[in-house]
């Protein structure tokens, strides 16, 4: 059972996503983790998929949301509005896909590395639709939290516009939508209103 | 957008997942939360569905396994091994799901509420499968733990044959292999041996 060992190695090590903490607080205000995160967005892709900008494969979408973010594993979780961060990440985290993927039987270290560089690259529709996910739940916490992160971190409208523009390019109905809810929070003043909307 | 408002706020409600603490010790020792055993149980079946008794729509397995643990948001976590508790829990669980599910625009609702129905009859192929998956990682991470937690409750194997009754319905393959570290830490007296294994 040399493959069955290798996928509960896998399983074990990735227990440890449970551990890396992002830069949102959930409602009951403790510091969301990557993997709560992800189980957040593939919910969310099950219940949101009709607005995607064009047809999505759910399921395969949802397969790529479990597993996106698991190269923090090694490389530690980049905040959105980080720019420095994020122009190292990749190459930490790709590093981190040459680990961890290896640990699986070949076919699906393959496969779930297909998954994640398909994720990265942001072309197809399915990836698009995953961004646009994970862009939105930050948005609907950190809302429903009084924008205290937001305020924490001095984010501004343009940094969140840029973020967001991966948004757009999954689902203009939710990019709107988010637009209606930083509006609001650039009026209560927990966002800093930097460019016009 | 009353549909979008309503998914919205569903989403949000589901946040609360995030607080429901089980009885089990992740790698890092903090109590595992619904949201993150959620998670991994989805990715484990992404993983490992060829074991299955039958065929099984992993999609369909997938997103069960993301909604199963929802109505403990009302009514709480029942510990595997509380069989009071367990008689009186499917009440508690319906009740919840039936004001959970209601905050969903109408044909989601009905939708997730069969998913949830369906995990809970333990009839289909897919539910049966989603059932293997929910008792196999907590005895990984209890093993990986030294099984403080089973040591801590006085566990035993006849309580665990038990509980895993529905992992062989599901997976003969993977019962065997979950009975393999029920020995293991019979042997180390983690677990209390009343019966043969």
């Amino acid at each position: 059972m040399e493959r069955l060992e290798k996928q509960i190695q896998f399983l074990l090590e990735m227990d440890k996503e449970k551990s890396i903490k992002r830069q949102t607080r959930c409602t009951d205000l403790h510091m969301e983790n990557d993997a709560e995160h992800a189980w957040h967005i593939a919910l969310a892709c099950l219940l949101l998929n009709e607005y995607a900008n064009g047809k999505v494969d759910v399921s395969k979408t949802i397969s790529m949301l479990l597993i996106h973010d698991i190269v923090e594993i090694d490389a530690g979780d980049t905040y959105a509005y980080d720019e420095k961060g994020q122009q190292n990440a990749f190459e930490k985290e790709y590093l981190a896909s040459e680990r961890l993927f290896s640990l699986l039987p070949e076919d699906q270290g393959k496969f779930l590395k297909s998954l994640w560089l398909e994720f990265e690259e942001n072309k197809t529709m399915e990836a698009k639709f995953a961004h646009a996910m994970d862009n939105l739940l930050p948005i609907i916490l950190n809302d429903a939290d009084e924008g205290t992160m937001w305020k924490k971190n001095h984010v501004s409208v343009s940094q969140i516009l840029k973020r967001q523009e991966k948004t757009k390019m999954g689902s203009t109905i939710l990019y709107d939508y988010i637009l209606s809810i930083v509006q609001q929070n650039v009026d209560k003043q927990n966002i800093i209103k930097d460019v016009e909307i």
